[in-house]
């Protein structure tokens, strides 16, 4: 009983995924599924919809399974991998993707937009884990929290312009282009935050010279190589 | 006659800014402006629906307005002055922009996102503008684009986020926090791309060295202070 319903979420996740879902009918399910239309109904009789929220609820525990990162080694090489993971899972549910997020599709309820503000928040918990707050524990400040969700917002919005440009840059650029960003955004708020600048020293602490923050310090030099002036505090100040 | 419909418009937008859609019917407009229900209805047989795109039409129009910004001095007083104009837009459509944006309101549809869109496009392309790309001149490259579009995306996020936490914190300090997320992705992006190094170099040399870049930069040093193992060249590199 619960397999058949399990086999049936995962034929329309795998048809929900790759198409817009005003192009996915019940039909479509029972016929890919192999089995009559009366029998998805038994199984959602709420029909579309709820077999819609049914696979986006599976969609969502698939994803935040992909932040799962051991507590070890430089944060930024945790949070390569599970980049890794989230963007092979654009890649798996690229239209889906689009729809879900992009908005303005038929299947969007408050309960679709729950369960992505969960899948957001899931994202933002686990990156504060690996900034050292424990859940339940000392909670973040306003600030880093808001540089947290700003840069998984980067992440959705990066991840949906990839899709819309036929996947392009090749993923592995569109990996490092936003472990750049969230190194970025944090060493920007940390010059305004205390809070974020000891998170920051403590996570550079961890760094390799060989390892990103490195590499995007080395690049970062000739780009200001002779700004100097921008560094001389003025004779006003 | 023209002018009636404007009144209703901005009625409209009134009530609008500061209540959910949801909460917002024909007769609470008609009461507002002071007219009947009927001739609401002249003006707008689509009723509430078409009401609601009319306002959000004006909206757009009116923000779009806020990013015109002469082509003179450093480019992050230009941007300082144009997310001003923004922000306070922001903070007079309150209610209605966290509706539109945060999705699962029962008035959007196709139409209303492509007006949302219409506005991030007219924002991206005034950046790019600033940046010393005309329109019907040379195109900015794919990675350029993206770095603008992701940082319109953050101004978008932390705008409702801003909104969500009661409008805090203040908003000279949002948008000071904009401005150096704007820096610091350009600043990111100009590492991995000769065209975006190209047009930060030459925005660099329009800065000030009391101006927001200098101060981060500045504020950046006791951040990055003794972290100088990150710029050593490891020996197996």
């Amino acid at each position: 009983m619960d397999e058949r319903r399990t086999q049936l979420i995962g034929t329309a996740l795998g048809l929900f995924a790759h198409n817009p879902p005003e192009d996915v009918s019940l039909d479509d399910v029972a016929a890919t599924a192999g089995v009559s239309r009366p029998l998805v109904y038994r199984y959602f009789p709420g029909g579309k919809q709820q077999l819609y929220e049914a696979a986006l609820r599976s969609a969502a525990d698939e994803l935040e399974q992909c932040f799962a990162e051991a507590q070890t080694g430089p944060l930024t090489r945790r949070l390569v991998r599970a980049l890794e993971r989230y963007l092979a899972f654009v890649d798996q549910h690229d239209a889906g993707f689009m729809a879900l997020l992009q908005g303005g599709s038929v299947v969007q309820t408050s309960r679709t937009h729950a369960i992505v503000d969960e899948v957001r928040r899931a994202a933002a918990d686990q990156i504060l884990f690996h900034l050292g707050y424990q859940p339940g524990g000392q909670v973040a400040g306003p600030r880093l929290r808001m540089t947290v969700s700003t840069w998984i917002t980067v992440v959705e919005a990066a991840s949906l312009m990839w899709l819309d440009q036929d996947k392009q840059p090749p993923v592995n650029e569109l990996r490092d282009w936003l472990l750049d960003h969230f190194v970025a955004l944090l060493m920007a708020s940390a010059t305004r935050d205390a809070e974020t600048a000891r998170i920051v020293r403590h996570a550079l602490d961890l760094e390799e010279g060989d390892g990103p923050v490195g590499e995007l310090a080395r690049r970062m030099l000739p780009v200001v190589g002779d700004k100097g002036h921008l560094l001389d505090v003025p004779g006003k100040a």
